[in-house]
């Protein structure tokens, strides 16, 4: 239930808001209009760490002088089924919504494309993008490095970034099957809030600075988080370091922790995005297709367990109905910038 | 150690006798040759179950009538970057090794390309499919479908197959970087296996049919296996269905299942291959992004942390030099055939 001191504010209420700081700090009207978009999404969605509590993070960034605020994003066309968009050193979402017209007209001309997002600050869940691509009846997966607090599985040191993959199926009724997920065992700053709250983490979540296993918050922040899934999701957090790094001439997550340099800024590295048209691979058949998928989703859901993004989907549901509660003090904090 | 009465083969020995026992049960020799290596590779690499063992599961489906002995793969192209090939309900082997070459041209000509595999019985690990991708200079990810016995997380009926994933990044000097997981937490012959033995299984490898986590093998095979990683295993399970099975107009594993019947075949389905073409993503700067990706896979080796495929490297290393071990029993079971 929510405190009797929150603050309720409509979806539009909000995205306002988020502009409005976002516009304050100086970054342009393109870019403050794109993050309002996603923050305003995050909160709606419910997902707190990536709804309103994220614009500070957001403006710390902006306020360190690094990210270019008013960088407009450039499309370099690689090949027929590749393209790529330089963010110049602004943050990544205004580059996705440059791009995204061009992915998807790739994709339906080749069948499968790819785009590469480059020299971007990144702070964003990829679902809204995997859903946004989704939008255009077209399947999406996605993934960024971050920064490396992550060991492989059987090391003792940070390679690896929390390496999300996000993958997104349309439906012609309904929200998209999605699913967004880290590669890490857990998000860091669930860590970090044990640590500060002096709780003890569960074993398979981090290990400490000799490689053992701990349930000591503040000894796994000093030693390195582990993947979820043992040594299969490490493999998996090595793929998006070579397929959202190497491959498209981007940072690694240690690179981009390197440049970072203890700042604790938004990671600044690149993203690398596939859509695949199902009409084209299906023809005549995309009906089949479709049904095919619409029965694995009713064999998920008839015996009680559900589709990823459910609880998200539920969140948006009455987020759009009843507004959204912000806690009084994450409004306050958010205020302060105008005083 | 090696029992005194194991069978040594050379690799050509080893080819040798698998193709002719695929000969004698009458297929065609371009599918005998396909299978004999794939099987040569797996007992090289000493992937046992995926070895000269995994003949006699091959012979089986053979005798059952069902598979296409001299079934010749035919290549459809989709569109630009997608090609498919129909199996025609032959093995899936040879319909890999018809379409690699078209695959390849595709992948170097728009970046970014993908092989549907359709209508084909599939018995093999995908790693020897990307491993043979990689050997072409490209990024390679594979995967498929198989029978329904993997559970959705939070479920009690089998829905998903074992799923498994592979991909594989080329490297200049020596293996590819690689891997090849199942989804499913763990091989259904295990759980068999413990079964026969009498054995207690780990908890999470299973539930029983009352979706309860079980460690009694025998309640396990009547229940349902769990996928690897909770829910995000079972994220990554249900992407294998849509993307290899709805996508490429193939069955699904609860298709597969059905199609066949409690016979025990090999399954038949579908399979997805997506090959990527780093040079051309990386043009001029392609030495910048292969130095990169050598040096993760330097910040992983060094601190003791092993690269996926490493144990079975180095198994070539050995098998190449003094060729493989057989136990008696299964080499006898082998050449029963010729009697």
């Amino acid at each position: 239930m929510s405190e009797p001191d929150d603050v309720s504010l409509s979806l539009s209420d909000l995205f306002d808001l988020a502009r409005k700081v976002l516009l304050h700090h100086g970054l342009s009207a393109a870019h403050a209009d794109a993050i309002a978009r996603v923050i305003t999404q995050g909160q709606r969605d419910e997902c707190h760490s990536h709804g309103l509590y994220r614009l500070l993070g957001c403006v710390r960034s902006v306020l360190s002088g690094k990210v270019n605020q008013h960088a407009q994003p450039t499309i370099r066309d690689v090949s027929p089924g590749v393209l790529a968009v330089d963010a110049h050193y602004g943050f990544s979402l205004l580059a996705f919504e440059t791009g995204l017209p061009r992915l998807a007209e790739k994709a339906r001309s080749q069948g499968i494309a790819a785009m590469a997002i480059n020299r971007c600050f990144h702070f964003s869940a990829l679902w809204p993008e995997v859903e946004a691509i989704a939008a255009h009846g077209l399947v999406a997966l996605a993934m960024n490095p971050s920064h490396s607090w992550v060991a492989p599985a059987g090391g003792t040191r940070g390679v690896f970034g929390t390496n999300p993959i996000a993958f997104a199926w349309p439906r012609a009724e309904g929200h998209p099957f999605l699913f967004d997920f880290a590669t890490s065992a857990i998000a860091r700053g669930d860590i970090e809030l044990h640590a500060r709250e002096g709780k003890s983490i569960p074993a398979h979540w981090a290990i400490d600075r000799e490689g053992r296993a701990t349930t000591d918050a503040r000894a796994a922040l000093e030693g390195a988080m582990q993947t979820f899934g043992g040594h299969k999701g490490s493999a998996l957090a090595a793929m998006v370091e070579l397929l959202a790094g190497a491959l498209i001439g981007d940072l690694t997550s240690m690179e981009s922790q390197s440049l970072d340099d203890g700042a604790g800024l938004s990671p600044c590295h690149g993203e690398l995005v596939i859509a695949i048209d199902p009409k084209r691979f299906l023809g005549s058949e995309y009906a089949i297709g479709e049904a095919r998928a619409e029965r694995l989703f009713e064999a998920i859901v008839t015996q009680g367990a559900r589709l990823p993004s459910q609880r998200r989907f539920d969140a948006r549901t009455r987020s759009e109905r009843d507004g959204v509660r912000v806690s009084r003090s994450l409004y306050n904090e958010i205020m302060e910038v105008f005083h």
